[in-house]
């Protein structure tokens, strides 16, 4: 079983990272831009030892304890068999 | 319209940052982890100004173009209204 796991700044957090980006692809003539924000992204590979539900709360669990920082952070999962 | 970019290593190019997540976790004592990767995600807000086929070219050629390293990362995206 696969988990993706998306890490990314909270709306009300600002985005200096996201802001140069979009700012370097204005610049580069790149169209139609409003907003560009940047976060992490893990793939998480789970061994067969753990069914939908174990894994489903595992995954959590790691997502909400070590991959975010929930001062900053929001983080939204999916698992994929 | 939204954008999701997901960069993420080659399968081929080996992850130390993913590998070095991946042993402290199982150290953490979290259960069933086989593999961990690490990447980039971009959310990109698009003004109204593109339809859905120029949005998608246009975010296609953003990701090839700027935010992926073509010799070792991979991307996939998806648009969302």
């Amino acid at each position: 079983m696969k988990a993706y796991v998306y890490v990314s700044l909270k709306k009300s957090v600002l985005d200096p990272q996201g802001k140069t980006i979009q700012g370097a692809l204005k610049k580069m003539g790149y169209k139609g831009l409003q907003d560009v924000r940047q976060g992490k992204y893990f793939e998480i590979a789970l061994n067969g030892g753990l069914n939908r539900a174990e894994a489903e709360a595992e995954v959590e669990r790691i997502a909400r304890e070590v991959l975010t920082n929930p001062v900053i952070e929001e983080f939204r999962f999916s698992l994929e068999d």
